[in-house]
């Protein structure tokens, strides 16, 4: 058995190399650039009026300009201006060759149809004009290598005119979930049957840890089914197993896995709950077993595959650990390190956190109503009401 | 003009139902529950071994039990103990009638394939058993009603034989973009156009709000075609236009609802940017007419549209506000309500945040590189380095 920060660091030390892709920028959310992007444009790629006004070359000759057309936003007026001259322009519109500033129509007064009135007296070089490449250059980088792209990113991909953007690939993972009583929907249900809650559980968990999972099963316990199994999920880029691998009669993940050239990197953590995790390669791709029971098989993605998979695609996984207080007394002596299911809040200023008082790694109902998980050290003195402990925030949507 | 807190009082008002839909458990993560969801079973539907062992009805005769079966998962055994007697069980294989406790394998020592050795004399009354029922029952409540679903719950759903649930439907929304000088792809690029970059950026806002685009279009500034675009809209649960909504010349969308029939709630807004929006129902659906410069309809759908969409779903809007220090003097006198864009991070223990140094409202580059925005109410004084200020923290993705 090895502990919880060895087996982060075997993990970590895995290398595997995600490729990339080009994807349509509108279809970028939450996708990670694989490369700098640089801007294939000026933005704006013109010289732009910032306001609704009149463009004018220079100061105005008797206080007044003469209009001598439009410019509108997309429809351009390809008309130079001259001494005394002013083109009405729009929020968006080019501002035509020689002008000066904008006045915005806020501080005109228009005389008649070819006169206005400039109400201040001065006109500042440059006033409401947004002059080309004031947001970003061409080829200037606008978006860095690893970065998760968010909204306006999207939109900051768009107005740079990058149509489509390199990202990595979504790791593929195949998801196999092993037991002769499992089950997914009620056709199958005999005496004996086991809804197959973590498998659910963990597509969806993958999914939100920006991968797909391109393929899961339910295998029986049969050693050639298992094998079967295990060589067709290796097209993907990883393989989780959850169910089957402790050390019963019946624990035939491990044992199947050695039998077609499985390289084990190791095999049981000092942890509770999930100490049957094993980890190593198949075919050179990253095999997780995870053990069967919801609230174990949990707590490993949770700090194990899904720090994984954000590492693939070089981003940082977004686990929060802050201190809390306990809310009552904790009569645990651990010898293995230990992740009960809590709830996190707020008493005045300070956090606390509750143990939930069911802590049997069967009980789904106990982790869907915590908010996170309570990291006890190895400890032969239970912790009393008021300690401080170490909470991991349980993110969003996991 | 009125204050963006009479705003959001009138948007709040504003009733509008979206209904319910039955979907696939396994498909339901992120989605919102619109009644409390009760299991179907018991969970475990059996009485249930919790480990690897031998379930006996009593004590040991002569400290030895005799084997008569063995109960797998998903098969089990169906047989009676009697005193004496041990069945051998794994963890989740149902245990036979009878039973008083599971004896785990580590305490026990096989004589021969008949008897086993009991290492410890107590047999404590359901040691490893998990009774039937004992993480939920039958008929309680196992999800409430306006709960976003996480990974947790969906394993939840599956274990209580949950293969459809009822959860509102996602709002639909269409999204039109005003201005002649919009474009989306380069083959229709000619001088003065722009792309459409707060389009596709409030898609994706709209898609990270729970709702879907189901339809996005570009129209001209043509009066005609904007009322056809937005008769069209009508079809959708809520209306998100950007551009044409200021005072000028072509902005053309108030005037175009006008000529149908829509109920404005409210025009201009003392804010900064964003002043321009408008609000009301158009054949009873909810329109918000947004600014069109990318960082104006960014901050309103942050303000105004999100928390819209997520009061849809009964569901509360993630906006995090906290205080922080700016970290440089800030020389606005601001006569409307500003939200500026920020960086916050930390100094030691204290949050601090840079306002970006360019404050125009088209500039997406700054406003991809923030990560806050500063909400500044209306004041006469510049505010000065170290004052305390509000921050709106921009969530995941956003």
């Amino acid at each position: 058995m090895i502990t919880v920060k060895k087996a982060i660091t075997i993990i970590n030390n895995t290398k595997f190399k995600i490729s990339s892709e080009y994807i349509k920028t509108e279809e970028s959310l939450g996708r990670v650039t694989s490369s700098n992007i640089k801007s294939g444009i000026d933005n704006p790629s013109f010289d732009m009026s910032a306001m609704d006004g009149y463009a004018v070359s220079d100061n105005p000759i008797n206080r007044t300009f003469k209009i001598v057309g439009k410019s509108f936003a997309g429809k351009p007026l390809n008309r130079k201006l001259y001494k005394g001259e002013a083109i009405r322009v729009f929020t968006g519109s080019k501002i035509p060759d020689n002008t000066k500033a904008v006045i915005i129509q806020e501080n005109v007064q228009k005389i008649n149809k070819y006169l206005i009135f400039h109400k201040n007296n001065k006109i500042e070089d440059g006033n409401f004009i947004r002059k080309k490449g004031f947001d970003f250059k061409k080829n200037k980088i606008i978006l860095k290598k690893n970065k998760v792209i968010n909204a306006r990113d999207v939109g900051l991909l768009v107005s740079a005119n990058s149509e489509k953007i390199k990202v990595y690939k979504k790791p593929t993972v195949s998801l196999i979930a092993s037991g002769d009583e499992l089950i997914v929907n009620n056709s199958q249900k005999k005496e004996g049957s086991v809804y197959a809650s973590s498998m659910l559980m963990l597509e969806s968990l993958i999914k939100l840890s920006n991968a797909s999972c391109n393929n899961k099963s339910i295998v029986k316990d049969n050693k050639k089914k298992i094998i079967n199994e295990l060589i067709k999920s290796t097209k993907s880029d990883v393989i989780i197993t959850t169910g089957g691998v402790s050390v019963g009669d019946r624990d035939l993940i491990r044992s199947s896995l050695d039998e077609i050239g499985f390289e084990e990197k190791f095999w049981r953590v000092k942890m509770r709950p999930g100490k049957p995790l094993l980890f190593g390669l198949l075919k050179g791709k990253p095999v997780f077993s995870l053990p069967g029971n919801p609230v174990s098989s949990y707590v490993c993605f949770y700090l194990f595959v899904k720090p994984f998979l954000n590492k693939l695609l070089n981003i940082e996984s977004k686990t929060t650990t802050i201190k809390a207080k306990l809310s009552k007394n904790l009569n645990i002596i651990n010898q293995r390190e230990t992740y009960l299911r809590g709830f996190y809040f707020y008493k005045k200023d300070e956090v606390m956190v509750k143990p939930l008082p069911n802590q049997d790694s069967s009980l789904l109902k106990a982790l869907a109503n915590s908010n996170c998980l309570i990291k006890l050290p190895i400890s032969k003195e239970p912790r009393k009401k008021n300690n401080t402990v170490e909470i991991i925030i349980i993110s969003n949507l996991c």
